[in-house]
């Protein structure tokens, strides 16, 4: 089963609450907020977004690489987890 | 008045089609696509992000420090035009 | 004084301590160490450098707008301090 | 043999190049440039540093995972491939 299933409620209660935020982001402009209020909500709405993409990219390296190659091929399975290492380093 | 709502229609625009992609990605998990199209449309979606947080600070750059600074403040103006360069080169 | 003459002595220690870094990475490659040191050592730079980024844009922000516009200026300053919030949610 | 090896003279030359930006900016903040000049030549460090970071982790994906993986595991290379995708819209 997909890591994106098998953690479909999660992800899902994710995603709407980012929706909640451009949703937020579409009435600061609609209500002619000031700027600063615009930015503060798109800047965090992107934070969210990086955060998702991290874990469903994390999730990824491990359920279809990490875990299925650790007993066949331990060398790939090392190269998948220094990936991982390096992408922890982006999705701070 | 504001950038932002001097901008009004553009930006919502481009805040719809954010909510458009945030929708796929909502579709994407409740029809239990595979994570690879999962990942495609998070990744998508935090790119338009990216762009649209880049176009509304070049816009507050612009039209709250660089214009009204130019006559008053050249110093200050260019300090802004630097800094807008420097946020252009991260929001490629 | 411009801030980076002001804080001359710690930013020029923070740019030895990168040089030492990319002197590592340059080190691993000659010695053909593993690619996951290589991995290791050129995230961990990247880290460090996108942390003086932060740090210099930060005190450019400070010293050429906010500290300046504050009293003549107060909705220019307000503006610089927003940008200065969107730049510190990039350089975690 | 790990591709660092493999491209060791490429990468080398890269990192000095690299190097040559640090010393570049070790010489704005000595000879005490404006900090225009040490804003733009850091922001230039880091994004060489980040293509060099997008070219080692690209190769690592495809000599680790997704060259070794398409004969004996398919899914497994897929999913590395789709990996490369998402980087690759991190380090244009």
């Amino acid at each position: 089963m997909s890591h994106t299933i098998r953690q479909k409620a999660k992800l899902l209660n994710r995603v709407r609450r980012i929706r909640g935020q451009v949703d937020a982001i579409e009435r600061a402009l609609e209500s002619e907020a000031g700027c600063e209020q615009v930015l503060h909500v798109v800047a965090g709405c992107r934070g969210a977004l990086n955060g998702l993409l991290g874990e469903v990219v994390q999730e990824h390296i491990q359920s279809h690489l990490v875990e299925p190659l650790k007993g066949k091929n331990p060398m790939a399975a090392d190269a998948a987890e220094e990936l991982a290492d390096v992408f922890r380093s982006y999705f701070k």
